[in-house]
């Protein structure tokens, strides 16, 4: 594997889950694969679980970490080719990104939607720009559309949490006063369409996905009706896709509950986190042994450290 | 030891305070020790002093450190439980302790009191949502009440530079024109009631600090009486524990002075850092052979890794 | 070698440029000469390359990195003596250079040019200050007035590919509507007074550099006629010495492009970046095998690590 920007860039799903749950088992085993490696991690924006788990995931495999807040340490960077940079940002992304390639030997970069402009967002031209001009592997740490470490994680943990062989997983949208981005529930489809799991979408009218992410997804507008038989409930959510960037609907009925819960088949509550307590998910349901939102955050480690060793190898052939 | 938070968690001072003096001789003695472990040193504040020295002492260790500056790099947190998070802070306590327990085997926190309710800064609410959530050792970087490591590093330079069996230890408010808070002066009191000195702390009306921390210590009104015969002579300002938060005097005859310090028994200046010059103390008192302020902060780094080792160890058991 | 903060610290230039031409054939070959040695990287300004191509040095030397944003992570440094710190500046630098100086055994400080007075800028305080206070080694990671840790990379690189024993080098002025310091050129100009060069400088009318700094160096104000023959044109835009921090001319025909370049001989186009697309130079001579400036970015790694072994061999005596 050399870069880890999309699904498309993942030979074989399976094998980065069991490599997850291999790392898991056994933390250090392959101490001695990173040695005289360095990753530089590059955030544009917040991170508290992609920020740790990767630098943790990268120590247990002997690497060093170099972490680059953008704005805070460095130079605004121009992303568009061909302008004439008169004015916020100091430094192109063509330079930039080859220096970060001189020094690093992997580069993890963290850039969030604007939700300005959909096709800007959707063309993911820094992700573009960074596998381009790096010369050196790319690592998601989330970008405008997607967020696969996380949906890495959360196959994990399904995996380990599944009671049947072909559990019914329901990503349902959840209420916020905010503007978020759509790519923890893209990705979330994008991958369970990879897992042998019956894949249900609820949300409010206007709050359709994408369609190349959402895949073979079943879509329902009634929340309760998608809930039932449920063993899984991702909840997220997400500003309109189709009216890119707003927010249409802030009804706390959507809020995830212990009443609805007790529509699905024991379900498991999932959420990528970080998450508004009783805005979008009560207090009951998050104290309650039905959450798995710590141990998805846990997994993270494990996702990172899976997809780290496979671009290691990668090096060595 | 498993937490550090305040001196309740430490089974034997003296074995502290002898552990940073044998680190100090030796400080590479433990490297394996650390092998493995990740400390999370999470800063909601400025830090100069701590954020090197519980690094170095970690690195000393063989640990591996993540750093991470709250509010910069992260979402805003919420420590009170049951409110419907729709304001400023996106995640919760109960989940960002569990996460970055998850990650980091040992956490270290600075949170500084806000000075506007005492109440809510006494009850140390940040530090007990992490003992409580975290699910692994808390080190206290300095909280709302109490700076326990600066605390171990003065007992340490005491220990080091007393040449009497029970010395005299004067804690002298200094003034300043902004609001501090009283954890400095506060955690020096409780650990000086753990050691075999004379402390009298001196201080304009209106400045007492709260009597759990300032236990059998003499209080004195007049700075020029209490000084007379002092050993150790600790300045620091603090702003009203009894009209909380409210600088109620910024008397420049209460300035640490050379005049001043004749008074004493060949005493020794001592100060946390950082100190504003002139306007605490003059220029004289810190730049004679009086002033131990280096000596304390370098102590810094031996008190952070007798602390890292004894939690460590407590891994082991 | 003890300090690295001017070419007058440095015994042998020739020593340092071939230091990191034998560094760059064999990175971890001195991994064990920096075990248990930990640098401080203090940042009062900005910084990519620095940043990244100095804590990568000082990890193939095997040494620990602690780096601090000044400014966000600390308290505001006093710099002047004798003053009443009645201000905003919390700490002073005799304190914070001593302490830091305590947990480290090589600081790096950047600190820019504040352009609003001369003399102040020009005296270099702020490296005068933590040379006369840390008690360590101290590195030029860009003061007010030099970057040679950019020079030690551009030497380097123009050893790299020099096609004549003793090439033409011309520092060419280039346009930019913000207030930039001299430091890169300064520096550029006195470490080539130092190597076997033709060395012109060109720049419009107000803009002449310092004499210190210029040396040996031919002035002229046409650049056509600097750039004839050149074998490296080193653009870089700087504000006014004379007029000081003043931009008396953003004039677009100082803009280099192709049809300049095709004046020089076959000429080789550096910079020290970031650099500001079609507003300093044309996207076409960045985009073509002309441009050194990825190459001269992937020396800073190795100028920085002949500069730490230099400083740590010479803590062995």
């Amino acid at each position: 594997m050399n870069h880890f920007i999309s699904p498309q860039d993942v030979p074989d799903l399976n094998q980065l889950i069991t490599g997850g749950i291999v790392a898991k088992r056994n933390p250090f085993a392959d101490k001695q694969l990173g040695e005289n490696k360095t990753i530089g991690l590059l955030f544009f924006n917040s991170s508290l679980r992609t920020r740790l788990s990767t630098q943790k995931a990268a120590q247990n495999l002997g690497m060093n970490v170099i972490v680059l807040n953008v704005s805070q340490d460095s130079w605004g960077l121009e992303m568009e080719e061909g302008v004439v940079m008169n004015g916020a940002n100091a430094e192109h992304v063509k330079e930039a990104a080859a220096v970060i390639g001189q020094y690093c030997d992997i580069i993890g970069v963290r850039s969030f939607a604007k939700l300005q402009d959909r096709d800007a967002d959707y063309s993911e031209l820094v992700f573009q720009q960074f596998r381009k001009y790096a010369g050196v592997p790319i690592v998601n740490l989330e970008s405008a559309t997607r967020h696969p470490l996380q949906s890495l994680a959360d196959c994990i943990t399904i995996e380990e949490f599944k009671v049947k062989a072909r559990p019914k997983v329901v990503l349902t949208w959840l209420p916020h006063f905010k503007a978020l981005p759509q790519a923890v529930a893209n990705s979330f489809c994008e991958w369970m369409n990879g897992m042998d799991v019956e894949l249900v979408v609820t949300h409010p009218e206007g709050y359709d996905l994408a369609p190349e992410f959402l895949g073979k997804a079943e879509v329902l507008h009634d929340q309760n009706k998608a809930l039932e038989g449920a063993d899984f409930v991702y909840g997220k959510n997400w500003s309109s896709y189709t009216s890119y960037g707003q927010v249409l609907v802030n009804d706390p009925a959507w809020m995830m509950t212990e009443e609805k819960m007790a529509r699905t088949d024991n379900g498991k509550f999932m959420h990528c986190l970080p998450v508004r307590r009783n805005v979008k998910v009560t207090d009951a349901v998050l104290d309650s042994p039905r959450a798995l939102v710590i141990e998805q955050a846990a997994n993270r480690e494990w996702a990172a450290q899976a997809v780290l060793k496979e671009i290691l190898l990668g090096m060595q052939e």
